[in-house]
């Protein structure tokens, strides 16, 4: 049979139509499931602790959608920050690079203040920026805490969109009395204790930021953003304020959680990532992007029941053990990454060098990176190639991590917790699989393992060149 | 249309066969779906801490089937049991009583040895005599500890069937070095060091007992005795040896660990509870059967990498501190319970009560009991009615926990660990909900509650009729 359609005819305009739409379709299912690299969604929690989850073993914080991703994702039980404080561990993750590399790490002042100077340096590349080379839309929306100058702002630095506070939510305090002597008293926190400002892009749209509802405004403005640049590749960077003190969350969250109001701030924290996994099912991209949950270091220990958990970790934020460290870290990607338990190593190092990869974007030659592609535990459920993490305080190498074993050179607590610094010499040695809280300590029976880290340290100290301090100096 | 079938014909006897085919099916699917009561399945396991399963946050220590059974079932976080030690805390899940009203807690010793002369009173009644009263099929596997000479065996309590050591496996020790030496100078613990006896119901059927192979010829049993009843009501109690110390495991499993020898005993106590998963769901009984699993007490923390871990709870075994005896606890009927996390109370003492009213069986008027029937928060997801656990060290009470409240009136480390006998006047007061580490005594904040709870506690011990010391006597 043959058709002769009139190129005047209505039915003539119907067919072009409809090939179009055909055309159309193949193409965009075409992009989507095989030529179309896949979205990255990072969301960074501030000072949750490793145990603070229902998942890693709290008793008393529900987690349900952050358990039901864990469930059919990986959890990695030996996920590391490069730094157990926010400014150099944002910068490890965003650059792929030791802190100190960049010089995002200083002994002068362990992280930027709303007087700092300076900021990330221009010269380093961050995810974004990489991503952008593919194509990628970006937003960063949440804390930055790495310069909050014009010239730092995320929008120079591969983000095609900011909404958020550009630093700690504890910053700019106004008041008379401290939070930690308010909490103490069971005194209500006034709002705007913290004047902390709100951006969007460059400008600062609120200030103080009413943090009662910040993260709810976080999750909406994340799911706009996914709304709004859902048919081409995106990488949203969420990285809530919270639950770093002080702590706030929305009405309908305050004194729902049997742990407090700590526990409602995750609760909420929970509920927008469990809002991002149906936004991503519903739209039929779950297959195609990759979500991974964590943590920007450890728990605040000396603020009580206002600061987390390390579960049975030691220590907690500040510290160079692992419970300063190690974070509750949980890979998503329906389909594609295989559900399960992670016990290797794995580091926000590797976040850069692994979605570098699986975007297509070469890597920079010009500079050392301390990443791992992770792909192949990811998706294959092969071993981690990671072997080693670098605990670095400042720019002071306080302990290495290989395989099993730890060795600390130097040991310190902080915010006067868990002791003084302390050298040790020989270093203490402890095995992590069978000694998780790092309570016994065996360099004397091996110290044939203190001779071979003590070579892999001289090897990495070798490529070392310590980037010039950007947190020093302030107005 | 009439047929008319002659009696001897083999059409007639095919019609008599299919007939009573018919009705036998009928009768059968009638009785396991509907009137036949549920199986009851307790898995217990020996000195397991809160924190040494996977699903419960343990970061080298995998267990994939208990994490399913809790994925698919119910786990409750605030689960314990009614002794920090191994005779009372089982006396307790067995007969739904606080062992010091049967005389299983004493201030003399704190378990039974195996020169010990008495054990489970007769007149005490055992949940597996309750459900013998409703025609289960009853076994114990494992470790009894309630009394090894002939009268108290479990044979002599409700059991149809026994197989196992009789009381724990660093019984009967015949070496001159210490287990905690020989592991400690990292020596072969030679087999035979505990010369304990496995039994076949009342018969002693190898001494000393292979250790090595006791968790997988624990599940075997428990796998054939299910094989054999399955077709009718059953209880099993399967409570394996380990990993109480000394530790051993198959030698598939040695090795194989990152948690070391500890991790392979865990390891292989989750594989066989998949076993018997599996084997409920291939045999078409899971919708039928409930499964509990959870432990006799916190970790033995003395016992460095031998012993477990309690997680971010504070202490161990021994102890009235929540490492003692909040432990891991996972319950599983697919279908009827439904999944999740359950955060409220439960107690060991709640398993008697619970399954002698889903079997119909009354409970005994002629004593107290200490147990509630956790039907509704297991079936219908609601509040669980158990509100308040009474912490005994031997006699003494030492502490109670009123809904999220604990008061210590005396804390006591136990095995040299975390401090004397030291009583406390106030008592201290923590809110284990939003301090579950018992970190930060609140009594000076709260004097009210301690007023509360202390009029609860005297109304607990004007019921209080202390039975005759059972494990004083020793030959």
């Amino acid at each position: 049979m043959v058709l002769s359609v009139n190129r005047n005819s209505s039915l003539f305009h119907s067919l072009v139509s409809l090939c179009f739409l055909v055309l159309t379709t193949v193409s965009a299912i075409g992009q989507s499931s095989e030529e179309r690299p896949p979205n990255f969604i990072i969301i960074f929690a501030d000072d949750l602790g490793y145990g603070d989850l229902g998942v890693f073993g709290h008793p008393t914080i529900r987690t349900p959608h952050l358990d039901r991703m864990a469930q059919e994702g990986q959890k990695w039980t030996n996920f590391y920050v490069a730094a157990s404080v926010c400014t150099p561990s944002r910068a490890a993750l965003l650059t792929g690079r030791l802190p100190v590399r960049s010089g995002m790490a200083s002994d002068v002042h362990r992280v930027l203040f709303p007087n700092s100077v300076n900021g990330l340096p221009s010269g380093e590349i961050t995810l974004a920026e990489q991503l952008k080379q593919a194509g990628y839309t970006t937003a960063c929306i949440g804390k930055w805490h790495l310069g909050h100058k014009s010239e730092y702002l995320p929008t120079q630095n591969g983000f095609d969109y900011y909404f958020g506070i550009p630093y700690s939510n504890d910053m700019d305090f106004k008041g008379t009395k401290r939070y930690r002597d308010l909490i103490a008293d069971n005194e209500e926190v006034p709002t705007g204790l913290f004047d902390v400002p709100l951006m969007r892009n460059t400008e600062i749209i609120e200030r103080p930021a009413n943090q009662n509802t910040i993260t709810k405004r976080y999750g909406e403005e994340a799911l706009a953003f996914l709304e709004a640049h859902k048919t081409k590749p995106f990488f949203l960077y969420l990285a809530h304020n919270l639950p770093h003190i002080p702590l706030y969350a929305s009405k309908e969250y305050v004194g729902k959680s049997a742990r407090g109001l700590y526990g409602d701030v995750v609760s909420e924290i929970d509920a927008g990532v469990g809002k991002i996994l149906s936004f991503l099912e519903e739209q039929d991209l779950a297959e195609n992007t990759i979500v991974v949950f964590t943590s920007d270091n450890g728990p605040w220990l000396s603020f009580g029941t206002h600061g987390g958990s390390a579960g049975l970790l030691r220590a907690g934020k500040g510290s160079t053990w692992e419970g300063g460290m190690r974070v509750p870290t949980i890979f998503w990607n329906p389909g594609r990454i295989q559900g399960g338990v992670t016990i290797g190593l794995g580091s926000t190092l590797d976040l850069f060098t692994t979605f570098s990869n699986l975007a297509g974007v070469p890597l920079p030659k010009d500079r050392v990176l301390d990443g791992f592609d992770l792909s192949p535990a990811l998706f294959k459920n092969a071993t981690s190639p990671r072997k080693q993490i670098f605990y670095y305080r400042g720019t002071e190498l306080y302990a290495v991590r290989h395989e099993a074993y730890k060795l600390h050179y130097i040991t310190e607590g902080a915010y006067g917790m868990f002791g003084k610094k302390q050298r040790h010499d020989p270093p203490l040695l402890y095995h992590l699989g069978e000694d998780p809280s790092e309570q016994f300590d065996i360099a004397g029976q091996h110290p044939e393992f203190i001779d071979s880290i003590r070579t892999l340290v001289q090897a990495h100290q070798a490529t070392m060149v310590l980037g010039k301090d950007q947190l020093a100096e302030r107005e």
